[in-house]
């Protein structure tokens, strides 16, 4: 059976990027039904109307906004499409690892800063770990539907084949041999991990990267959310590839 | 009656604050009775003991782990205080005010964040916005026990206020005038200003506000996550604030 999302912004996300297959459409849902109907001639996916009762038995309390749509599942890339996502931007290797991530907000909140970050591709490993069902896509506000997500089997293999090709794996972990995030070089070919909320990224995964960042705590919690600890270091390795041109970079080469 | 936190770490992180009245503690529950039983004997908390069914009972479909405190509810503080927490440190103030944020999962998510980055208080209007609840305690990972939060009623006017005692106000918003986060100047007195989800910062509050700030969106997507917006621009803050030394930060007097 197909996926199905709902609500407004996401079934117009699925169309946009040509996942949805068919489109439940309540009626009287106004709003809805103006911006559908222009997506979907262009799309060429049909349209089931119901009435608002049959969709609310089909989707029970949800917020759906009168509209859903039927999507085929969430497809994974190749680590290779990632590397060449990067390769025809002509930028340095820009990665997401993520380790274990089992809280589909979390996941969701993750994909959607990966996705605005630009990285050229999340990696997320194919046991342990949320798939990324439609609870995913709904927390990530619709950003997996522009996002190459390569699932591997096994994530230390994964980290040691990206060192081979150049890459730099940082782990985000508040370790003693940490360095501070915005202390750390995080320019050039990078990879950069992130674990699960209790239990961090795991031991041989976090013994592959090249070194470890944590975030300054200055208060009496020992940690942030896991969502937030990914997403400032991803854009802090933003902020400084943005002031240092990819020529400049680091590459692994270069700082041996 | 009293609110009930669950769950180990929020019942541990309340006997510290002091905020614990009465420990329930589940037959069999080891791991919690050796940590409670350390803290409860020290902060003299009455401990009532009962079966993991009628814990059960009592707090139907959570994970409590085998324990819950009833605690006295949150207790707001006054804008004054946020302000001689500051001068008591010696370090020009630094605030969060939530303008409206609704969720309890992103509002706790900010006070965590808010709690880590070291800010001397947290600013939130007494309508239209979620209250400090034990499911926002629970999101902010026991954060909500060592901030001080002041509750007002017109944010404009505090905003006002605030820039009188010499202040400066950054929005969070991605408006066609906000310059970026990282180019804005982060030092000195300053309150950074986070909306909700899904309708920013409320006109009123956007307009005083000295400046505003956006957070590049290299992809397709248009906004991140509230809690991850927030996020990244406290964590910006700290960061320039560590880089410059208090005594030479910008203040609002001689930035004129």
């Amino acid at each position: 059976m197909n996926d199905i999302v709902y609500g407004l912004n996401p079934v117009l996300e699925a169309l946009r990027s040509g996942r949805a297959q068919r489109i439940l459409l309540a009626d009287g849902a106004k709003a809805a039904t103006a911006a559908v109907a222009q997506l979907t001639a262009a799309a060429q996916v049909p349209i089931q109307r119901m009435s608002r009762r049959d969709l609310d038995g089909l989707l029970p309390g949800t917020n759906h906004q009168g509209v859903a749509a039927e999507v085929r599942p969430f497809r994974y890339t190749s680590l290779d499409d990632l590397l060449s996502a990067a390769a025809s931007r002509e930028e340095p290797p820009f990665l997401l690892i993520l380790d274990c991530i089992q809280d589909p907000q979390n996941l969701g909140t993750l994909l959607r800063t990966a996705e605005a970050v630009g990285v050229h591709g999340v990696i997320v490993p194919r046991h342990r770990a949320a798939e990324i069902t439609p609870a995913v896509e709904r927390a990530s506000a619709g950003a997996v539907e522009y996002l190459h997500v390569a699932q591997v089997t096994n994530l230390t293999q994964t980290a040691l084949a990206l060192k081979q090709r150049g890459l730099w794996i940082a782990g985000v972990e508040a370790a003693p041999s940490a360095v501070n995030y915005t202390q750390a070089s995080l320019t050039g070919p990078l990879a950069v991990v992130v674990g699960s909320e209790g239990r961090g990224i795991s031991r041989l995964v976090r013994e592959s990267c090249d070194f470890l960042v944590k975030i300054p705590m200055r208060g009496k919690i020992t940690s942030l959310n896991a969502a937030v600890a990914g997403s400032v270091v991803l854009y802090e390795a933003l902020r400084q590839r943005q002031a240092q041109p990819s020529d400049l970079a680091r590459t692994r080469e270069s700082a041996h």
